[in-house]
């Protein structure tokens, strides 16, 4: 009783006033470039927040951020700090591990952007515009897929709903961004230092990443593949549905600061021309077609920062089989491939009633 | 008789007092990136020149350059440039329409790095670890290959002789250079611009290169592709005399001065493992194998600069298909992809007699 009285007392949005149901929500990793995101996006997208928690290994506790123009200081994250929330947004590295027990058993959704429970079985992993049934079935946790993933899926999903798609190749262009805050000051002081004539050695990055291309994302597994080009077979594999869709991966960081751009080629069983193709993804939820190349239009990462969609240029039949595409996609990675998709999918909680009132 | 006394007297190599008969080169476009790199190379493979007669357009004439620690100063170029040459060796752009044929009546024979002629069937398309033998049927013109066609082929070859080549889905990462010094200067100077808050406007690319990417180089042709992606299609079946090699490419511009990535997916007939692969790669001429993932060994364009080979790591089997490999293949689009090749392709002439005495 108190409870609620509390909550709707620090209703952030005025969505109690509205006779919305107010979201009680905890970011875990808040001050970091995901949880700032996520907070900018919950505000953004106008997620009806009630009280807003922001939690963060101590070394960051007292930090001061801002939602809808309010002040909260951020908290180190404790079992307790989930008690009186509903939906726990976990930005990433191993905190879901060590609090999302605690969460769910104090009745929040934890919707997880890190990769430790993307392949249980019994987690849902969910991109809103491909597979939001999935979310129906959550036993607490549902985990946010890797962001190449992401990316890539929102564009094959209309294109495997008219054609069916058999295999993908897939090459990857990703922005330091994907490795956090850390990765972006590594390539803005490198750079830096190089224009000015200085040095500046890699930390976050195996290798100087200004002026370069390391083929090397996360760590070598089976076969040689990185965990993050695995990532992009399995977890496309859960996603989708459907395990016997071959898909293949290359991954690449490069010296762009935000949007991971991706060369997919794809062997459909029907065959889709590119206008065929171009109307279907521009039908698509989720996707915006930027594909004029006579007028110098496609999709780059420059420009595709700071938004919420998939943007596909380059639709191409490939005549090297009978029934092949090739589509050159560009999506921010921090908004669609982390902190958009984990609020598309506590939007997709609030609409099918999967909260704990 | 005068010419040949004049020839000996000016023989810069002291080729001539070796007993290897010297052989007289003029170079076209000489004062450019390429040119510069074919006075280079020329000097470092230690080709037998004789006379090296250096042209460019009226603007770069007059300019000096070094050979061998003599200066020589660039001419500008006419059909008089060709007298008493034996090879002449055209950097790119129209020069070779314009001169070509003069060249070819003084009796030169012209290794030509544009791509005027490249698809016409009078004239061989050499690279010469893959097809030495083609320059034995020239007509006068031999054309050099497109970089990113260059780098790709020199990879493909020893894998298509053991295993039969079906198909090839390539995905470029392509250096400034590429684009000449123009090139180079616009990424060099946009980078310094934004590092320190200014601003510097496209002129060589159609969009900002420094921290983007551009999916097009050269203008869109047929089917949406452009002129450089169908170059690494038509190219690539003349340069390994089979068109029914399946072949699809994407090509993109990123932030990176010097050397051209590609990830390579290939299809072949016959299975090959990876550690196949990797034997036969290692092998085969004009390949350095990078491949140690464990250990961070991986070919990078920053560290595969100013060097003739072309680089070759992340070997992995692609088992979505039957049989399938990944590769990453690296380049200096300039020395391999451009200068480096020419120069081969006059030792070729040399070395099977082409040449006129």
């Amino acid at each position: 009783m108190s409870q609620n009285k509390e909550r709707e007392h620090s209703c952030l949005t005025g969505a109690c006033q509205a006779g919305i149901s107010p979201v009680n929500v905890a970011i875990v990793g808040a001050s970091g470039a995901v949880g700032h995101e996520l907070v900018k996006v919950l505000e953004e997208r106008n997620f009806p927040v009630g009280e807003l928690r922001l939690c963060a290994t101590s070394r960051s506790a007292g930090k001061v951020m801002s939602f809808k123009g309010q002040s909260l200081t951020v908290e180190e994250t404790t079992p307790d700090s989930f008690t009186g929330m509903q939906v726990a947004l976990f930005a990433g590295g191993s905190a879901s591990k060590e609090f999302g027990p605690a969460a769910v058993e104090r009745g929040c959704v934890v919707i997880d952007n890190s990769s430790n429970f993307r392949l249980d079985p019994e987690v849902p992993l969910v991109v809103p515009e491909v597979n939001p049934g999935d979310v129906k079935w959550h036993k607490g946790i549902i985990a946010n897929p890797n962001c190449s993933t992401i990316i890539m899926v929102v564009a094959l999903k209309p294109i495997h709903d008219a054609a069916g798609i058999k295999r993908v190749v897939v090459s990857t262009y990703q922005a330091v961004s994907g490795a956090g805050a850390e990765g972006i000051a590594e390539l803005s002081g490198q750079t830096g230092a190089i224009v000015n004539g200085g040095e500046y050695p890699p930390g976050k990055f195996p290798y100087q990443i200004a002026f370069n291309l390391i083929p090397h994302i996360d760590v070598f597994q089976d076969m040689d593949y990185t965990k993050e080009e695995w990532k992009m077979v399995k977890e496309t594999h859960k996603i989708m549905h459907d395990s016997s869709m071959g898909i293949t991966a290359t991954t690449v960081r490069v010296p762009v600061y935000r949007s991971h751009s991706e060369s997919v080629n794809i062997e459909t069983n029907k065959k889709l021309t590119a206008e065929q193709t171009r109307t279907i993804l521009a039908q698509a939820p989720g996707i915006i077609v930027v594909d004029d190349p006579r007028e110098k239009k496609y999709p780059m990462p420059l420009f595709c920062s700071d938004k919420d969609e998939v943007f596909v240029g380059r639709i191409r039949e490939d005549n090297s089989i009978p029934s092949g595409l090739n589509l050159w996609v560009v999506g921010d990675q921090i908004r669609k491939g982390a902190a958009t998709n984990a609020v598309q999918i506590a939007e997709l909680l609030v609409k099918y009633g999967c909260l704990q009132v």
